[in-house]
C-alpha cells in the first residue's frame, strides 16, 4: 500500500492540536506534542502561516488557527449536498416544532454539526456550526451508530463518557438503546449529553438507502418531554417527516 | 531563506482549488490544473482524504472538500479574541440599528467575514460567517483598505471588479474614497457591491492602535439611506459608537 506524505500528516497533526485544548502554543510545546524536532516543527508552521492556516501572535510568537481554515470550512458547507437539500426542511421543522433543528453527519468519532437552524424566538443563541456531538449519548450520534456501520464501529471503541447521570455508558445498555432505535427509526436524548436539554432525532438516507446524515430538534426537557418524560409525539412525528423529505430530496425511494 | 514545504504547498493549492469553481473535481483536473503529474497529485489527495481535509465520492471518484475544515474552521472562530470581544457589542449594534451586523478582517485579498448578527426581524437570512466581501467596494474593504497599509498595498493589486454601476473602479478615484475615509473614521458602501444594498462600517484598533478589523451594518438602501442617498447619521454613529467599545475592550486607549 502506498504511503501518506509525512509532511502533510504531520501538519494535519499540529492543526488539529491548535483546535483543542490550549489553542496558543508556542514552538516547543508543538515540537514536544507530538514528537518532533524543533526545526523540522518549524518548517511545517512556517508554510502553514505561508498557507493561512495557522496565524503567529507577533508579541508572543505563539501560533494558532488561521483564517483560511474559516474560508474553506464556509466553502465545504457551501458544496455539501445533503445541506443544501436540507435547507428548507430545517426551516420547516424549526417553526412546527418551536425548536431548534440539528443537522449531523459522521465525522471524527462524533457527530459533526454541518446546519443549526435557531429556535424561532427572540432568545440569544449561538450559532453551532462546525461543533462536535458525542456519537455515544445525543440523539444525532444514536441514530447515525444505529444506522452507519462505520458509526458503529467508532462508537464501540470510545470511552462512553458519562456526562449526566442518565449517560448510557455501559456497551450493553448502549446496543439495547441502538436495537431500539432501529426499531423506532428514530432516537431519544434526554438529559444524557446536557442537564435540562432533550433531543429527538432521526436518520437520512440517500438514494442508496445509505446513512449520510441525521437530523433533529433540541429543546428544554420541559416543553420537549411530556410530565412523564416521554419525548412529545407530534415533536418526533415531525423529525421524522423532516427526515424523511430530505431523504427523498436526495434521491431515496418513498418505501 | 529557508525554503517552505512544497508537498504543503501543494496540498493547500488543491484545496483553494476545490474550494472556488467547481468544487467537485477528478483527479486529472486537479493534477492539470496545479501542473503535477497525476500520481504526485494522487498521492497527496489520499493524504487529504486520510486526514478528513477532502472527501472522495465514491460513485463519481471525484474530490471535494471534507469535513475536517469546517470542525477546524470553528475552532478558529473560538479562538479568535477579535470576534470573542466584539459579540455582546455587535449584538447591540443590531438591537438598535434594526440591520444586521458584520465583523471583517483582511484575508486574501478580501474581507473575511469572521462574525455576522441577523437583522433582528423575522425574515429568512443566510448566515455569511466564512464568506468574502471585495476590498474596494464593500464598505468593511474600504475602512481596512484606509487603515491598515498591508490591505492597502494588496487592494491596490486587484483588478477592480464594477459590481454595479456605482462601483468605483479607477485607482486616483479609490485612492480619495480611502483618503475621506479616514478623514471622517468611517467608510461607506452605497449600491457599490449589491444593487439596492447600502452599508457604513468603521474600524477597529488593538491597544497597539493597529487595526485588526472592521465592523459594519447592511441593509436596503431605502431604510439604511436617507431620501437624497446620504447614510443616516444615526446609524454611522451606531457603528463608529460599536467600533470603539471593541476597540477599547480589546485594550485600545479612548483618546
Amino acid at each position: 500500500m502506498a504511503k501518506n506524505i509525512q509532511s502533510l500528516e504531520r501538519a494535519a497533526a499540529m492543526l488539529r492540536l491548535l483546535a483543542g485544548g490550549e489553542r496558543r502554543l508556542g514552538l516547543s510545546d508543538i515540537a514536544s506534542s507530538l514528537g518532533l524536532a524543533k526545526g523540522t516543527a518549524h518548517g511545517i508552521l512556517r508554510t502553514l502561516a505561508h498557507e493561512g492556516f495557522v496565524e503567529q501572535d507577533p508579541a508572543s510568537g505563539r501560533y494558532q488557527l488561521g483564517a483560511e481554515l474559516l474560508r474553506l470550512g464556509n466553502s465545504y458547507l457551501d458544496v455539501h449536498e445533503l445541506r443544501a437539500r436540507a435547507l428548507v426542511w430545517t426551516d420547516d421543522l424549526a417553526r412546527s416544532s418551536g425548536e431548534s433543528v440539528y443537522l449531523g453527519v459522521l465525522h471524527q468519532r462524533g457527530v459533526l454539526i454541518i446546519h443549526h437552524v435557531f429556535r424561532p424566538d427572540d432568545s440569544r443563541q449561538v450559532l453551532e456550526v462546525g461543533a462536535m456531538q458525542p456519537l455515544h449519548s445525543s440523539a444525532l450520534g444514536k441514530v447515525l451508530s444505529a444506522y452507519d456501520p462505520v458509526a458503529h464501529s467508532e462508537v464501540v471503541e470510545t470511552d462512553f463518557k458519562s456526562f449526566t447521570p442518565r449517560t448510557v455508558t455501559g456497551l450493553q445498555d448502549f446496543e439495547s438503546v441502538l436495537d431500539l432505535t432501529r426499531a423506532r427509526g428514530w432516537a431519544a436524548d434526554v438529559e444524557e449529553t446536557w442537564e435540562g436539554v432533550a433531543s429527538v432525532a432521526a436518520p437520512i438516507q440517500d438514494r442508496r438507502r445509505m446513512p449520510v446524515g441525521a437530523v433533529g430538534i433540541t429543546g428544554a426537557v420541559e416543553r420537549v418531554c411530556t410530565g412523564d418524560g416521554q419525548l412529545r409525539p407530534e415533536l418526533i412525528a415531525a423529525v421524522r417527516d423532516c427526515a424523511r423529505s430530505v431523504s427523498r430530496d436526495l434521491g431515496a425511494s418513498r418505501f
